[in-house]
């Protein structure tokens, strides 16, 4: 034991002895590694990284085994840190420097995904992205940041306690599944360019959406969840990822799936992401979670010694370890012959290869190496950032006080501990903005006299020695404008909520301001819904708006909204549950579908069978929309088409065309859909398109979405056009081994949440399977003893409270 | 709606004028009082506050119903603000001011509670309380405090996951009581000063012990609590305080009782508080907790309108309202008729009778008046906290390691986030220290050659990237120091554990440490218990010890019980629970028995029915002890007395010459404990004295304490007497009402939780009641109409997940 200590001591003194050195390009001009293949630039990436590879030594093999890569000195292959942060924007993260002052001191932040999801906008994201990617390679250019992003997020935000939720686009799987598409493109480039813009990294495969929940901690969490729930749900947004993006980049989860680690599942790992979904092309990596291979053994308590975990991580297609774990107990695992080179040369070449496709080797060829810090936060950045946050924000109620007028007479009661707001309107994962245009930033650019106050905040603590200046600025004031709700103090990484409803000193104060008898409006923020019923139902309440959490420029972008100078058309991209909701259904409960045995009313829209307070799609205008669909078929097709929407078709005739490798992605139909708007006011719209009907096993959804599209600026009076795409995808459903499946049933097609138009049609013939799901091992259990002598109790399988 | 918002408003505006008044004393010689019956020092305090309210207006009094009280600037009254903070020590708070450099730039800073009540020493405690007393004097004689300080938190502290439970002595009712009764001794001085050192606030009154549990928050928890479970566990603090120790005022919680927020209970406030317990001597005074009064609105939903919830408060017995809202609503209230000016009146001469006793009007000739800054802080204070933090640490494991020599030539390893603690060894409440002496601090002292390393935190957050130092550390060292465990990161004021596990990475980093083939040492820190059973069954960690948070000298405190410098002779004051625990019972279930339908084990040592990893009363020493018990009867009582510690009792015996007003604390019997060292180091000894025995209401308990006392320095070799004092009530058990009741029946005196001694004796004839306990109203619900206009759904009495 001494001597592998001081092994793996040694190691990691060389590992910190090279990161002193700083970060670079290696130097294949002059360089030793200048005649070694990996120098080639006629040669495939994977040849490249196999060249180089093989000029390491076994001991420089294991070295380059976690985050924090020393590189080989002795090749000139500079040290390189993979962990690099940029959610909504370049963040600070351990490989990403910001400067104390001059250049590169901020980047561009965009609002969180949670509201730009709402922008239901998939060319706001690719752009959004592009600017990302754009900025990360200046950054990069300074060496300010590597060429690999721990981005995006995009387990589906199913239960609104998720501290994390904040984080992804929404609830629905094929709302993520669209947007991240548009997102690795933007971060990625075309998967046809030569070199990558950056890498994406799509997180964190699969089933992670609780931080710590009565007792339940993500590190130690074993998620059990059904092959029809986790084809249905879970997967679909990485399956975009990996089979159709190209994603360069995936991270295993701290929680188990089914009783194995995420980061030690071979099925997983290996025959889902890298055979099943093809992951294969450019030998692409998967990193674990920071410790989560540490966790494989402590928490989840699945090896019996560190380096089995260790090995068992490694061997299963966790190539990278966030963390030290690997450098420190590879050594040993290797000594006791757990791991061969042939483990260690797959995972190296696969990281390798990446930063090939990345032109980490190829100098100035690099077309993206020209990009510098007026690169950074252009004009264009900044507009983008506002125009993030305001296609987002969701107007929820209205009795007609909005759009605003404000001119330079009128006075204003700006409250709440939102009203001021800086790093608040981050969330999480931020960077430095170049600046915070808070909502009193944003009223006073107005002209108007703004009466600031704060509130309490989020967490409900005693208060009421602050209230004094609130009832001050009411008083003088002629409107009144509430900004509070949640923020990072209560849904955070780490910390899940644990209610859902507004606290008491805040109603109390929201209730005290509308007996002012003056026009109320509420500002909503935070990325997970707050049952907002108190203020629904409350006539003195006027209006209330959902911001998220709008980033740099998000105070603007509010008051552009309550303005009128931006009309709101937003969506809600999760469902506003009542209070009640955390008491139906434990977080660790990972079922969709309602189950009246527990007393779960369902999760989501597609299954929730009671009353929302405000439902999954719902965004409130200020003007009014009409919709027609109009069925357009592809002439290859038989059907037995009529103007009035409806129509029939053969499940074999559907199928028989259909040439591609993955048959859910064959063309259904396009649906036209002509929008207009018949108020008086210039606005966007987006169409969403929802499936229902009964079709496939019961029980049937309520409806699920197949399609959206953001039409922009219809003006007054005029019409545009959606068309909602449909694939045999969007028609299938999953049976209970997993599989996807087109039946024979009826079909609905539903224009928008409270729908505004709907189409019929039948499919008729015999069920047939068009994705079938490979099973995982009969018995995901193992054997492997317990490490009883410094371990007992606590933790384990058992759930707790759960 | 509209003027009475300007009246309130008005009334706070000339609330926040007078604060910028500054602090001072009323001049009773030349201000505009001098002639007024307050500044009369020969008449009584209730006269005198009588005639200072005489002459407020009724604006004036409505002015003087928070805790930020403006005085009457018309009459000289000076403003005051009813909110100083001393845990354990003089603490910042709204009414402290500590300087920024020069005098009073600190205060002396002793462990939290929880700790302190592991040296089982009233003395102790009556010394620390003391020091805190004189200390708040010298500060206020500075104008730096008021005089009435918010401490003893004193809610029995009866599971681990409480964030505050750090407050608190620990889970035993009859420790917490005897503790307390020293604490208000050394913080008011004797009953029968003609003025009080400073005014002692017990809280929180009654049933609470829960801050945010899985949807259940303590704004709005409603704690169901049997009359049998009340009396015998959640009140005997709080009626030692009341009823026995004359503590000068009380806070009610915010929690309601059996559907009653506490503030607003006539039953709680007046009925058992004020006639039961005749706390009616000197008008002490309730405040609320912060906002509870604000709480009875929202989120308890009690009240129907504000007003309303204000008006129940006062007129329930809520004297202060911590925070505005009686500022805020009493002028409506009392508009509307739902108080009247005998309710100000009462509350307000409660206030002002409590300062006339503190000598605020009696300027110079109060002696306490003198204190200056040379009285904090003096070396005896120092002192005091060294001892009061030494007499605390709790051996738990030690395989003979301990006590350590330390030489010159000694290497040690001191690893973990506590071994450079600063703020964190002070848990809440906490001032300014004069100084910090961590672990790291007091290891550098010894002259040892100390590798420090810091360790992951209490909250399991991803770390192995700077675990690196920790084996570099461990590997260049003869003996390993591991301080971690937890923190005020993970139990705090509004945060309860989900947890009672040591991290993963703890763990880890514990056990890896322990395969050097070193001595490892482990400072389990933080005050709930986690459970150390992993390292109890690792043969390689060689000792344990719980040091809770020691306060300023705390490093020191705890190096000197690892050198032998002090012996350990601490006890726990809770129980150490299995992780498992916290899923067998809710933290909202305030039963104590085991209960075989819910599943509950039962809580608290005296009732849990499972193996603890450490019971209640554990603590190792250095050397060993033996103990002889003997009856000393006192000779107006009958008995068949024997050597053997047999003897039998008749009831109406012992009773008919008990003539004491509360029957309970009669004296039964004085026992003397025989203490003997038989080992070879001199140490404190803590004679535990436990009542265990078959008598009254089934289920009966496990045993419970009846007495305790800390023999001090016992040479090796030599013995020292403990005397065990039992009254009447140390018999008596709670029957379903509430009622304490002596039962005929068998009972065992067992010295030490591991027992060294046991003496039997039974009592005979008929049960006889000592004290009857007034039954609340059958009917505590309001039938008041919600709130609906503004507040639907959310809150209110459902029970959430528990």
């Amino acid at each position: 034991m001494a001597a592998l200590l001081i092994t793996s001591a040694l190691a990691l003194a060389c590992s910190a002895a090279a990161q002193l050195q700083g970060r670079g390009f290696p130097d294949c001009d002059n360089g030793p590694l200048k005649d070694n293949t990996v120098c080639d630039t006629t040669a495939d990436p994977l040849t490249r990284a196999t060249a180089l590879i093989n000029a390491f030594t076994l001991q420089e093999k294991l070295n380059n085994t976690g985050s924090t890569s020393p590189g080989v000195p002795r090749l000139g292959l500079p040290a390189y840190t993979w962990w690099q942060e940029a959610l909504h924007g370049v963040a600070s993260s351990p490989g990403v420097n910001f400067s104390d002052s001059g250049p590169f001191r901020y980047a561009t932040s965009f609002p969180q995904p949670i509201l730009m999801g709402a922008a239901f906008d998939d060319d706001l994201i690719r752009d959004v992205a592009t600017v990302i990617s754009t900025e990360a390679r200046a950054f990069n250019n300074d060496k300010r940041a590597g060429l690999d992003f721990w981005t995006p997020n995009i387990n589906p935000f199913k239960d609104s306690r998720w501290g994390r939720g904040q984080e992804t686009p929404g609830e629905d799987p094929y709302h993520l599944s669209s947007y991240v598409a548009a997102l690795i493109e933007g971060l990625q480039g075309s998967p046809d360019d030569k070199y990558k813009r950056v890498v994406a990294t799509c997180k964190h495969f699969v089933a992670y959406d609780m931080e710590s929940w009565n007792g339940n901690f993500r590190y130690q969490f074993d998620a059990q969840v059904s092959s029809q729930d986790l084809v249905e749900y879970y997967m679909p947004p990485f399956q975009q990822c990996a089979r159709d993006s190209n994603v360069g980049a995936f991270m295993c989860s701290y929680n188990a799936l089914n009783g194995v680690p995420t980061c030690a599942d071979p099925w997983l790992l290996q025959t889902v992401l890298r055979e099943k979904w093809n992951w294969t092309s450019e030998q692409q990596w998967v990193t674990s979670d920071c410790d989560a291979v540490q966790n494989v053994f402590l928490p989840h308590d699945y090896a019996s010694t560190r380096e089995e975990a260790a090995a068992l991580s490694l061997k299963a297609g966790t190539d990278i370890n966030c963390g030290t774990y690997y450098q420190d107990h590879l050594p040993a695992a290797y000594d006791q012959g757990l791991i061969n080179t042939t483990d260690l040369d797959i995972s190296l070449i696969r990281q390798y290869s990446s930063l090939v496709r990345l032109g980490y080797f190829d100098g100035l060829a690099v077309p993206y190496r020209n990009l510098t810090w007026n690169d950074v936060s252009t004009p264009h950045a900044q507009q983008l950032a506002y125009k993030a946050a305001a296609e987002g924000i969701t107007l929820l109620k209205n009795d007609g006080v909005l759009p605003l007028t404000i001119s330079n007479g009128t006075s204003i009661a700006l409250i709440g501990d939102w009203a001021n707001a800086t790093d608040q309107m981050l969330g999480n994962y931020d960077g430095i903005p170049p600046f915070f245009h808070s909502p009193l930033y944003a009223a006073q650019q107005t002209g108007a006299t703004v009466n600031f106050a704060t509130g309490p905040g989020g967490q409900g603590d005693p208060t009421t020695d602050h209230w004094l200046p609130v009832w001050a600025a009411a008083n003088k004031s002629d409107v009144i404008i509430y900004a509070g709700g949640i923020d990072n103090s209560v849904e955070s990484e780490g910390m899940d909520r644990v209610s859902l409803t507004w606290t008491g000193a805040q109603l109390d104060m929201i209730g005290q301001l509308a007996m002012y008898g003056k026009p109320v409006i509420v500002l909503q923020m935070g990325g997970g819904q707050i049952d907002s019923s108190p203020l629904v139902n409350n006539p003195n309440v006027s209006a209330l708006i959902w911001g998220g959490y709008p980033g740099q420029d998000g105070g603007v972008a509010l008051f552009d909204i309550i303005r009128g100078i931006t009309a709101p058309a937003g969506r809600l991209p999760t469902t506003q549950y009542p209070a009640k909701y955390i008491s139906q259904v434990p977080m660790t409960d990972m079922t969709l579908r309602p189950n009246s045995t527990t007393g779960s009313p369902g999760r989501t829209y597609i299954w929730y069978n009671e009353n929302a307070v405000f439902p999954y799609g719902l965004g409130l205008h200020y003007t009014n929309f009409t919709a027609a669909i109009k069925p357009s078929f592809p002439s290859t097709y038989d059907s037995s088409s009529s103007n009035s929407g409806s129509a029939s078709y053969d499940i074999s005739t559907l199928t028989s065309n259909c040439t591609a490798t993955y048959k859910d992605l064959c063309p259904f139909t396009s649906f036209s859909v002509s929008i207009t708007n018949t108020g008086e006011i210039m606005s966007d719209y987006v169409t969403l398109g929802f499936l229902a009907g009964i079709h496939g096993p019961a029980p049937h959804p309520n409806k699920r979405l197949v399609s959206y599209q953001r039409l922009h600026n219809i003006t007054a009076g005029s019409s545009q056009t959606a068309w909602l795409n449909l694939t045999l995808g969007s028609l299938a459903r999953v049976d209970e081994m997993g599989n996807k499946v087109l039946y024979p049933g009826d079909y609905a097609l539903l224009v928008d949440t409270q729908p505004l138009a709907m189409g019929n049609f039948t499919l008729t013939g015999t069920e047939l399977m068009l994705d079938e799901w490979p099973q995982a091992p009969a018995s995901r259990s193992r054997s492997g003893s317990r490490p009883t002598d410094y371990f007992v109790g606590g933790y384990g399988s058992e759930q707790i409270m759960g």
